[in-house]
């Protein structure tokens, strides 16, 4: 052996050439987001990475309702085949109906379908884009090195696929807990509650019961609800795929949620939990408010939005909410861009838009009156402002559960809602101090954490960069299939060989009893 | 509500005594650490939560093999009912049969036992510390706000349930799995190997069904393995309590391995990977060594150990090696407490204990001889060095199979070891080039992480300080016992439900059948 053993250079060179972790500034970042309130906190991390020296390349419908251009990243404005109207009016679709009826366990098909008749537009852009040969062919050329993208619609990770690009996936969830299916992550149905239903982790018989009813519905109601993602991702990717399978793909789920919001759970080693990433950065108010909230007084001031795409609602139930404003003696800073009343109560200020998390911040801050989406509920937790809570559509039934579990929240159905009604909630979470002591707690937690949610996306992000995928996070699930994973197989054989042992047995024992009786017998005939 | 309405100052000044987080430096900890190389890493975080500032107090038995006094630290020592040749003598029963025969699948039991037998007399000496009145009542009056232990043996958790402490576990991990099953974390048969089957997370049908079926005896072999933890934690807290559900009570787990050594699977949101604590640090080498190393010319050196407990071996073994070191260019580095040779090689250094981490991050060490203990293996990956393999008892053996299937180490057996097995093992993974190209790479992906392993143990063992636990990461699945767990009592009614409703329509179907045929047959006997 003496005389060739030592590393040879050339291996060592070769590794320097192909394994090195490559720069973590310089990268080429391909980013599909999805339209709404999703890219608002994506946006965060696309600018954040920027900043730090990537350069992003944004896929931007010419129609879109928040996504637009920015000095900090690049846009490639792809057309799509519905105009701003038409946008506008499938918006009008998606809240149609969250003011007439309350949310119920058995709405939640209605739930899923508003949601997805909401992005069935997008679904129509993401396919005018893949089909957009001469664009196409122009990002393929610039050799991405990685695609960011939110899987709530499917553009983002047929392309990574058709580029051979790994996929950081950036999200809340996926209707039917498909993330969960794709990431391999068991999730017991007995306290993992599902969506739609409203459990919490605690669950007695009977919703145990619903809960696993729930689970079986899911696996069915997925497959109708994604066969338009499967078919489009198997038509453009020539290959036979589900969507779910695609999304096994992705090396990275930054998750938009933490355990302060969402009930402990199981999870997978590649799934980053990021939530709060969209209330890390303060900006002061703008002088008029500034002065609106500081002469509050010792009452304080209550911040009332009810989320990116409702700033409206039926003149009637507006008109519920200014009674009960006249009532207390909170300031009160609405977004609303509704028909302002001759009498509007002098405590309340009516705005196009409002620095939610800015407003959120100030001492001042008493209560905030939401919807209960995930970014306006986290800017709730960071600031430690108890809420009351009224869910519209999608997740936010579930989402305002997990806050009243906590104590940090009261809920109400806006479909039912009366003056006392509202007055009631306000009252409790403004004058129940253990509203605000559940949220300080809460706050603190959540902030208390090793690493701020948008490094952590950022490290995440760079990190599959540097490796190209996160392999080693991979588990070996993907290649199980359904009846491997459960190990039903191995149980069948186990069950036959079980069965075979007994009947042989069984056999064996009556053989030797029947010949044994029959000697007896013939010996006593003998006899 | 006018005039009622606004948050108490009386209420933010109860938050602000009871729920303010508290200060990160100055806690008080009462560590009960396991003896033996499990000391060796959680020493190190002993060590730096006392640099923070915070009151480490050490049990320490009077009769111990590694644990002692520092300055960084106060230690609490207490007698043991076994003397210093007794405890000498059961780590010899550990290593007894190691060089003897070769580990395989049927072993488990033999294996299990071994480790037992040598932790028995442990539980005694913590039995002892148990009922020691008079040092109990000092460690309850000292009002600790933490137990940091190590779950390998029930002592540290006993005493955190009887003291109302929080418990932050410091751990690789415990026979059967019992870490997973205590913590409620979902471990598939299909894709997670069961611990001394040397399977990989890619099994075979074959493999499976040794997987389902170990799964299957672990459940047995647990309680009977358990059963002394059982009764001991039964007699000592007086309820009926098992040592895994005491274990669910613990706040964090800090796992000493990361997924570059272990194959990826569902974690719970508790439990944190810190694999690589132990190769924060490197200190130069002593001058003599450096020489030693420095003077091995292009061929470079190699480093052999095999773990705290085994510093000798049965002569005739040791002759293999050095007959095998004797025909390679490398110097050896070997830590050896045997009789030395007349002809001992030149090239070979015996030493009684070695620098290894500080040894093995030289840029000539060319490869690493270990019997497969988790900080051996993490200190090859750190410092890159491929490895060449003996399994001896414990884990070692399915630890040393993630190594080879990640194609950075070669496993060999000690027992069925020849000079010319030892030779062709160092050979390739010293100039076969893959070996080294594989641990660069894994060494890379290990050492790229947000935060540093000893940063994130401090980090969460604060944590827990802070918040008195850690309630909002401990789900839900604690309060269901197994039926419920798995929901077998709501398929159990969903089949009930199905089988009636399938028998009712057969009894109503054939009912309206007679009744039909009937009325035919009167019809025609009428005509």
């Amino acid at each position: 052996m003496r005389g060739e053993g030592w590393l040879s250079a050339v291996g060592l060179l070769a590794w320097l050439c192909c394994c090195r972790p490559g720069p973590v500034a310089g990268g080429k970042v391909l980013v599909m987001p999805v339209d709404g309130s999703h890219w608002l906190s994506m946006q965060i991390l696309v600018q954040e990475l920027a900043r730090r020296g990537h350069e992003m390349v944004v896929l931007v419908p010419d129609t879109s309702l928040l996504i637009g251009g920015s000095h900090h990243y690049r846009t490639e404005i792809f057309p799509v085949p519905y105009s701003a109207a038409q946008l506008a009016a499938s918006v009008e679709s998606l809240k149609e109906g969250a003011f007439q009826k309350s949310l119920a366990f058995s709405d939640v098909l209605v739930n899923v379908q508003r949601l997805l008749n909401f992005t069935n537009m997008q679904v129509q852009g993401c396919e005018a884009l893949l089909y957009n040969q001469p664009l196409m062919q122009r990002l393929r050329d610039q050799r991405f090195q990685l695609m960011l993208t939110d899987p709530f619609l499917p553009c983002g990770s047929i392309i990574a696929q058709a580029f051979a690009l790994p996929a950081v996936y950036f999200l809340r969830g996926i209707p039917c807990g498909l993330e969960d299916k794709a990431a391999q992550n068991p999730s017991p149905p007995s306290f993992v509650p599902r969506f739609f239903t409203g459990h919490s982790d605690r669950m007695d018989f009977l919703q145990r019961v619903r809960n696993v009813v729930m689970t079986v519905v899911e696996e069915k109601l997925c497959r109708t609800l994604f066969a338009s993602f499967d078919e489009l991702s198997s038509r453009y990717l020539q290959e036979d795929i589900t969507y779910r399978e695609l999304l096994g793909h992705g090396a990275i789920w930054l998750l938009r949620y933490d355990f302060t919001f969402e009930f402990p759970r199981p999870i997978m080693p590649n799934m980053i939990h990021i939530g709060g990433i969209n209330c890390g950065k303060r900006s002061p108010l703008p002088t008029e408010l500034q002065k609106f909230v500081n002469e509050s007084g010792e009452h304080g001031f209550i911040v009332f939005t009810l989320g990116s795409v409702v700033s409206q609602m039926p003149v009637e139930k507006a008109k519920l909410f200014f009674e009960a404003f006249r009532q207390i003696p909170q300031r009160v800073l609405w977004r609303y861009t509704g028909p302002t009343p001759d009498d509007l109560p002098e405590n309340v200020k009516l705005m196009k838009w409002l620095p939610q998390n800015d407003l959120l911040g100030h001492p001042k801050a008493r209560a905030f009156i939401t919807h209960g989406g995930t970014h306006g509920i986290y800017e709730g937790i960071c600031n430690g402002v108890p809420m009351v809570m009224m869910p519209l559509f999608g997740d936010q039934g579930d989402n305002v559960h997990r806050m009243a579990v906590r104590g940090v929240a009261e809920v109400i159905s806006i479909f039912e809602l009366t003056t006392e009604t509202l007055l009631q909630a306000l009252n409790k979470v403004i004058n129940d101090t253990s509203y605000k002591e559940n949220m300080l707690k809460l706050s603190a937690v959540h902030k208390d954490r090793p690493i701020e949610p948008l490094d952590l996306a950022v490290f995440w992000t760079e990190f599959v960069m540097r490796h190209k995928g996160a392999d080693h996070l991979r588990p070996a699930a993907h290649h199980l299939n359904w009846v491997q994973y459960h190990c039903l197989d191995v149980i069948g054989l186990l069950v036959i060989i079980v069965v075979t042992v007994v009947v042989v047995t069984v056999k064996c024992c009556a053989f030797c009893f029947r010949k044994c009786c029959m000697r007896k017998s013939l010996k006593k005939k003998e006899d």
